[in-house]
């Protein structure tokens, strides 16, 4: 088994909405030194594959298909061997 | 000036209806092997700060105030040195 930890953010010359309203928040709760606030996703999930390049291909099919739109986001992840949820 | 790389989890005892959302999603798409999804964000911004443990306290505040709910979220965060959006 394996722990998948994916990021998904928007692509850099997409706007960011969510980010420039958090960055608004921010300046209006007296935080002036945040700037360039970018806003994405973090999902874990267990795969279960005794096979760390087959749980790899799995994972990188989940994010072009749902996790992640690639039209205007990146996404990278991690893999960890794990069993039962404990990191080995 | 620092970039802080900021992740917001949903505490392991509360429920995440997004992340069993996302898990149907995938298992209705075939991939049975995906289980425990949790969801939850990523975030990135600039600190403009020359100290770091200033940029940390600033972090933690902002976190603690507007970029997680601590009731039911965890957060985690890294500061990297930069300069003009290069890592040093």
């Amino acid at each position: 088994m394996f722990l998948a930890t994916v990021t998904v953010t928007i692509k850099e010359n997409v706007l960011d909405p969510q980010g420039q309203a958090v960055e608004g928040a921010l300046h209006s709760l007296g935080f002036e030194e945040a700037s360039n606030v970018r806003i994405g996703k973090y999902m874990e999930l267990t795969i279960d594959s005794g096979d760390r390049e087959e749980a790899h291909r799995k994972v990188v099919e989940m994010c072009e298909k749902l996790l992640s739109n690639p039209v205007i986001e990146d996404y990278q992840f991690e893999l960890t061997a794990v069993q039962k949820g404990v990191a080995l």
